[in-house]
């Protein structure tokens, strides 16, 4: 049995979550698990260090951060060696470097090219308890890199599969993937089991367990990922291929996000080429964008409405206003008060009428639908941000997922 | 030309320092001269750091302090060149292991072994600034080093050799090398030049504004040293080989140390091989011993008297009470109340006269010496360490180095 440990900010944010984060690796480790870790910075510390970057200045080279905020983890992983040390137990840090993490040069969202595991492993087999620093990798050229934040779930996977492990264990201060937001749905309940899919839909939807990076690699390599409280030792929810147990349910979860804004552009002469002329800008200005939905409307014309961040509605409305003067379009509109709310479960493959029973919820507790858009284990709609709450609670009841 | 820089911690202390030493840095990169930095963790880092580590274990692994408080460097090294590429001056941080410090594995007390310096060089005869980290290297198997407290100054000096710089300006928090320490005789006035052995003899008596290792790796190479203030811009003392211009005076400066206490064992059965017998056991112990003096007394019995830090004294004392036991000497004695002062200058070489001197002025002050050693530039006496301000103030006074 072989397994990777991953510990986030929290879990080594002092002293004493230090000692209880080495309990959980010593008894692994004295249960004859093969035992490697991963961790984060300590909680706090890559502001801390980012805020002193930027009192220094406005445009910090994304390089000089990067060798700035590698050192949070390396102090964390010595601190949990010399903790494991104190107990005789052969744990050793190792840093991103030091651990072969290649990546490509691209400074605080590195991408992982592949892990030189090869000593590491070899430890790992006589026993030795490596502790790496997750988030960071080197460059051909030497250089430090970050994988950008949340990158320690994808350092603990990339390495798990590296040291062929039997599973990636990601210890974090929630116990698990609930159905939805407890904050807002009480009856929320733990899920034991998500497929990688539900997981990545999750992800992307702004539940921010899990970096959506790691279960992509998770997924391509089929290493199971068990995330997990690092303050209680109960089961969390294992992330895992799609298996029968899996398939009983409708839909796994309600997730939500706020952080939407809604651009329109009414009345563009259609023909080919004016999404690419309308994405085209806004990609360039590094503003992501989210739902599309195009339609045509009257006489050869299209309508076309997406999302964005609500930070960059601003920027993004400049753009696309210019653009649709451009393409002799007739009026763009924009709403920074929209959120997202979607269904997901791989259920809704093997059961009909999902979609129906969600706009039937909605229309009941007369929510407006403005958008929708649908994938093979999602549903999303776009609706006003008032009755997210509202639109949340419903769904989860009306889908028999309040505990 | 061209010039290795190093900055302590109080000159990357906060941001405001940190930007203050830019100011330096870019005034030689301005110039034209070719420079290359080295700097220290920022002033509390290194403290913060071993402090985590002690609250762990109070054995922390040496492997893995390394490891810990060498992040203190790199933080300072990219927040510098972050402030350097903010007024458009290509800089670009190197952690000991990028610039090429190759050390031995002596963790926590590592020497350099090499610097590989090519592409480094590459780097300054094309105009860029590296930022290296100081007091850190890698061992041959990519293990973290560190020097050792001070290190840093070898660093910079071990650098500057490899870079073929003209000289290497130490900046610090003091501006130069003092004849006697100002806050016991205000007459003391900053030394311009000074010789590396004189150095040398300063640094062993705890003047600590240069770490003896540098000296002595900069004496091997013939690199001159320039130690001046980082708040003012004003010149310091210039270490460097003896030339004509320090051969006027008698002595250069008067150093001294309380951090001592004085052992005696008196009447050993005087034969071959007593003082290995009386200091091998010490050393074992991991005890610095300084003077020894030692003498026949009567008929074939031998009194030796040794100082050691006062901090090791009693350790020091049981170790010699057993030896003198199993050797059959007569008693052991000790007094930890005593302090060394010298004279050091290259200038006694050419003078006859000055033990004399010295002898002379401490009787006129009742001082009783109670050891004398002597070395070709020093002379050491051990007296009552109530009297030490009274024989610096008489020393520097009748050696005419009053301001």
């Amino acid at each position: 049995m072989r397994v990777v440990q991953k510990f986030g900010g929290t879990s080594v944010g002092n002293v004493d979550r230090i000692r209880k984060t080495a309990d959980i690796v010593e008894a692994s480790w004295k249960d004859g698990v093969q035992t490697a870790v991963v961790v984060s910075a300590m909680s706090g510390e890559t502001n801390r260090l980012l805020g002193m970057a930027n009192e220094l200045s406005n445009r910090p080279q994304p390089r000089e951060l990067d060798v700035l905020v590698s050192t949070g983890e390396q102090v964390s992983a010595a601190l949990l060696s010399i903790e494991l040390q104190n107990r005789d137990i052969p744990a050793y840090s190792y840093t991103g470097m030091q651990a072969g993490f290649r990546t490509d040069s691209q400074h605080s969202r590195a991408r992982i090219r592949n892990v030189e595991a090869g000593k590491l492993l070899a430890h790992v087999e006589q026993g030795e308890v490596p502790i790496l620093t997750g988030f960071q990798g080197v460059d051909e050229h030497g250089n430090i890199t970050t994988l950008g934040r949340g990158g320690s779930d994808t350092s603990a996977v990339a390495i798990a599969i590296a040291l062929k492990a039997d599973g990636c264990d990601i210890y974090t201060d929630v116990d698990g993937v609930y159905s939805t937001d407890p904050r807002i749905a009480p009856s929320a309940c733990k899920i034991d089991r998500i497929s990688y899919e539900e997981m990545l839909e999750f992800a992307s939807l702004g539940a921010k367990v899990l970096q959506s990076r790691s279960v992509e690699l998770a997924m391509r390599y089929k290493m199971p990922i068990h995330l997990r409280s690092s303050f209680e030792n109960i089961p969390g929810t294992i992330v895992t291929e799609e298996d029968e147990t899996m398939e009983r349910a409708e839909i796994t979860g309600v997730a939500y996000n706020r952080d939407e804004a809604k651009i329109t552009i009414r009345g563009i002469p259609d023909h080919p080429g004016i999404a690419a002329r309308v994405f085209g800008p806004v990609a360039e200005a590094g503003i992501n964008v989210d739902v599309i939905v195009q339609n045509i409307s009257e006489e050869g014309h299209s309508d076309i409405t997406f999302t964005v961040p609500r930070q960059d509605f601003q920027s993004a409305l400049d753009i696309v206003r210019k653009s649709c003067e451009e393409m002799g379009g007739r009026k763009v509109s924009g709403d920074d008060t929209v959120a997202k709310v979607s269904i997901i479960g791989v259920g809704m493959r093997s059961h009909s009428g999902v979609a129906q029973k969600m706009f039937d919820t909605l229309a009941k507790e007369k929510i407006n639908i403005e958008m929708i858009t649908t994938s093979e284990i999602k549903i999303t709609v776009v609706i006003d941000e008032n009755q997210v709450d509202l639109a949340v609670r419903a769904l989860h009841t009306a889908f028999d997922l309040d505990a």
